[in-house]
């Protein structure tokens, strides 16, 4: 039996839009298919809670079958980017718990950066000033990250009594910056300056603070409007080829790399080359 | 039995000397034991043909049993290195086929990246002008990377509608220059410039424009001229230990460090160093 | 059975103090609970000997038994860090060696890495003047690199013959400086300089000659005076994770960061928070 043409509806029941999705405990707002998520306690330097973080677990698993959406921004409101766990309303709690209802927590805030780096849209965070403990996570966790001058990056959880090993920051962040200057921030909790973050190639690009958001959307918006099948795969394989060796690496990509020439979008690069205009890309 | 003297015709079917290769599709000089790659049809900026590639995949290949040369040179003739894969010649017709085919392609790709890190010889790539696509790939796995100022560098794939996973490009990007600015590069597709892949330890040095071919080829020669099977163990590890722990490394280095103790090259330096003069290496 | 209270002989056998030991091959000092190693043969530029190589190996093992020492300092005498192994004393009797004895030594200096990386405590290398061949790995082994601008630094073993695989040099350098700027010191044995180490993140800050190894002690003095049963999780993490994929890595973290949760460290700090004092680490 051979596939003659596409049923639409074959695999509608994978597809979950997420652009009118009304969120509770952060802002989220859809345009150009780039989805921004503001975290909006700009009084408190817009902590996460309990509950924020969970939503922000989900909203991350269920993009991974929104095909409405193609690129993310995560900001902060009021200057800050995230103070990180709100000390009252998580590290409070926490103190009281037992080992099991800890790994409970601990794998809650591990399962957010799991689905920020297995959705496909690629994440661009703006950072400015604050940017703390599950903060720095979450900046650490994107694929871009566009910050100020001004901005303080701190894995500051050694300034809490806890280890540096938190949702992922001693794999991630060596990889990010290298593993002497890692190992520094993760062992002090000191902050991290824009320029010096840029200098280290945690920053992608440093902006200034009224125009860091417009800037990440920007760049989002060019990726949405990009080849964003192929933008997933990228993202994806970039995850997988974390730990495997060259050669491994090189046959994932082979087949990985035969899907993408499989698609649309690679043949409207052609003939827009050919005819010598710019390719219009439409995510297959 | 004990071997009392070294046979030199014992290990002679496994050597294949390529001082004298008659290369096809590009350039192909040895000098002091450096192999010089030029790739050239500068007027289309030096691309990539089925046929180039096949033969630099050979080329690569042969190079592991090759004792008569010691390091490689690859670089562009007319001011480019590389513009990457042709779109007339490879492009056009990978849009025209169908999975099995396009992977027989990306997999012959891929052994290209995988012969240059498995031959024994360090690699210099002497990068001015234009360096993309498959280009920026054969900069990437090489060992050392001169560049000019005005080069640039692209891994522009999803320019064209791919992703960013191309021969390796999603594990050994990366590596050079950290995974935040990999993954900007990898999305984006835009230039790297010098100053910028210098910065970021994508190029080892910039050089002038007329001087790059032959600083890279005075590196070359400098390792040509030094521990060869020594170098040549340091390359095979600096690739076995990819996605090592750090005790498996450790231990695949004693072993290895181990057999480069047993070489005459080992005693040579000791000798020169006692009679204060400097060791002229043999490689062996 | 329920353990309703800490039996403080229960686990002594498992505790071996150092604070008083005695070293013969080096100098060890300790005070605030930060142990200073000072290689002490400032007329040969304080290289290495088969004896100080096996005793560097059992102090850095017993340390991980160590409950009074929190943090390590390592550096040289006389304005030099140190000059590698020996060459009388080492070099000239590995030249006479066979494999076997050869494999012994290698993997001998190798267990010196292993135990920098697996004790808890993090090290921090205070390096002036020469730091060369296995002066060079201590340096990279540490957890943090204070240097100064005059530093040398040289992965020196392809200039006596040998190669870049030295005690994990081919997998640990290219993680803190990037894989093309590691593959060009293990190549070539060339000395990184003071300000080009700092710019490429192997040493965390560069201080005056006559400051660093202050400066060091000074840093490790605030790691010892912080939650230092954390910053071993953090230490041992580091070290984990190396070639985890991030799933991996991830769930690793959520187990490791619980224990934390339940040591009195983490209440100190909330309870100072909410106190708003600053809190008082115990180190439990």
């Amino acid at each position: 039996m051979t596939v003659n043409h596409i049923d639409p509806t074959l695999l509608a029941g994978n597809r979950k839009p997420l652009a009118n999705y009304q969120a509770t405990h952060f802002l989220w707002e859809v345009k150009d298919k780039v989805g921004t998520i503001t975290l909006n306690r700009p009084d408190r330097k817009n902590p996460l809670t309990f509950d924020s973080y969970a939503e922000l677990r989900d909203l991350f698993h269920q993009l991974k079958w929104a095909d409405d959406v193609k690129a993310i921004v995560v900001t902060g409101a009021g200057g800050n980017f995230c103070s990180g766990g709100d000390v009252h309303e998580i590290i409070g709690p926490l103190v009281a718990l037992k080992a099991p209802e800890l790994l409970m927590f601990t794998r809650m805030t591990g399962e957010l950066v799991k689905n920020m780096r297995a959705c496909p849209q690629p994440i661009v965070a703006a950072i400015d000033g604050v940017c703390a403990g599950a903060g720095a996570i979450v900046a650490m966790s994107s694929d871009l990250r566009y910050g100020t001058a001004r901005s303080k990056t701190a894995f500051l959880f050694n300034r809490v009594g806890l280890a540096g090993c938190d949702m992922g920051a001693c794999a991630i962040l060596p990889r990010l910056i290298g593993q002497g200057r890692a190992s520094e921030l993760l062992y002090t909790g000191r902050s991290l300056g824009g320029e010096e973050g840029e200098r280290w190639g945690f920053f992608n690009r440093l902006c200034e603070p009224e125009a860091v958001v417009n800037e990440a959307q920007k760049m989002a918006a060019d990726l949405a409007a990009g080849p964003t099948f192929a933008n997933g795969i990228t993202k994806t394989m970039l995850h997988q080829e974390w730990a495997m060796t060259i050669e491994q690496a090189i046959e994932a990509e082979a087949q990985a790399q035969t899907i993408c020439m499989l698609t649309e979008d690679f043949t409207r690069a052609y003939e827009a080359f050919v005819a010598k205009q710019k390719p219009v890309f439409q995510g297959n």
